[in-house]
């Protein structure tokens, strides 16, 4: 997106011809992420039901008409919010993992995770709300949207067998699955009981102890 | 409350002279639970928000006076259907424990809730989606009601200490939430992916099997 934001004021874009239709795109582009913008501070704020295209048309400072112009309904607006929140949380953990043993790396990236999105509380509390009644199909998109993330635990378990510290016949899958659920089922600690991102980390990091002690060689 | 319906034709009831207050209490407790039968299925079949008390009192044959006769808001509604069926279901897996090694009991316990709980599949689905976005007043009813089930699982693995299946260190409280997040977490693919029970079971005793790795003495 920010790549044809940025042909608008392209020399290159400009000698071809084309900086109406570039100018047009850009527009077109800043409407689509103000419409983003605006339902993702409303989903945060109420959740995804009571959250109306309405309200977030309101919110966006423009007409439902031109909310719809962009997206189909609220679901589609909605995954694309998840889409590309879950995609920036994946990249903050794969960073975040660094090097080191894979307890370690994997309770680096997990941490890093809670604090790339503690500020996105309430629309992580949405989206996992959702995530547990929804139809399928809206099921299998918003598990494509976080697959980066559990790709993230699964490919740091997977170096660990490759560096020896895990097992060979770790089950990468159920780990990975054990893992993910003890990580999201924690920012209910922090919507519930105010923990703090310490806190978080200091808890899945006995999860994770407690979740490799079968399979560690160490 | 079977208890004070059956008073209605309790001779004992009737010598002390109170039948028409007894009657009368036992059309209350009827009515409430003819409520709380429409909001169940209600809610099971569209989630929280979008069930209104209006078609829930319409789902019981009567006014929505009569509804809020018995119940102040949709909230306490919802929490009375949990407490009931939460409370029922740990009766179930309590009893679905039977004997043998903590794994064993353990997963047989969890089996029973998946045996005794699948048919009220949506209904789940919708008490944990409302578990990740309400009020911490609602939240801290919702774990008390809740409180019955983890308490199965804490107390197995307690026994399990005392038997010396486990270290004398094992962390009760971290392996039952951990535990319990897995359970709750296997509804999903009963939901999405059209688990049956046994493969619900088969997946738990797998995660049971990491999750006790590293605590059991055999």
């Amino acid at each position: 997106m920010r790549e044809s934001a940025s042909t608008v004021v392209s020399p290159a874009a400009e000698a071809q011809g084309q900086p109406r239709i570039n100018r047009r795109q850009a527009a077109k582009v800043r409407t689509r992420q103000k419409v983003l913008d605006a339902a993702r501070g409303l989903f945060a704020e109420r959740g995804y039901e009571p959250a109306t295209i309405r309200d977030i048309a309101k919110g966006a400072g423009m007409s439902t008409g031109a909310v719809f112009a962009n997206f189909q309904d609220k679901a589609e607006l909605f995954e694309a919010v998840l889409t590309e929140d879950m995609a920036g949380l994946a990249d903050v953990m794969k960073n975040g993992a660094g090097d080191g043993t894979t307890r370690g790396r994997l309770v680096n990236a997990l941490s890093a995770g809670y604090h790339g999105s503690i500020d996105q509380l309430p629309l992580f509390q949405a989206i996992v709300a959702r995530s547990w009644f929804q139809p399928v199909a809206a099921e299998t998109r918003q598990r494509a949207a976080t697959e980066g993330l559990t790709g993230v635990i699964s490919d740091i378990l997977r170096s660990g067998i490759g560096a020896g510290d895990l097992k060979q016949d770790a089950d990468i899958a159920l780990l990975t699955e054990l893992t993910w659920d003890a990580y999201l089922s924690n920012y209910r600690r922090a919507a519930y009981d105010g923990w703090s991102v310490e806190q978080l980390a200091d808890h899945i990091g006995r999860q994770v102890d407690t979740l490799l002690a079968g399979v560690s060689t160490r």
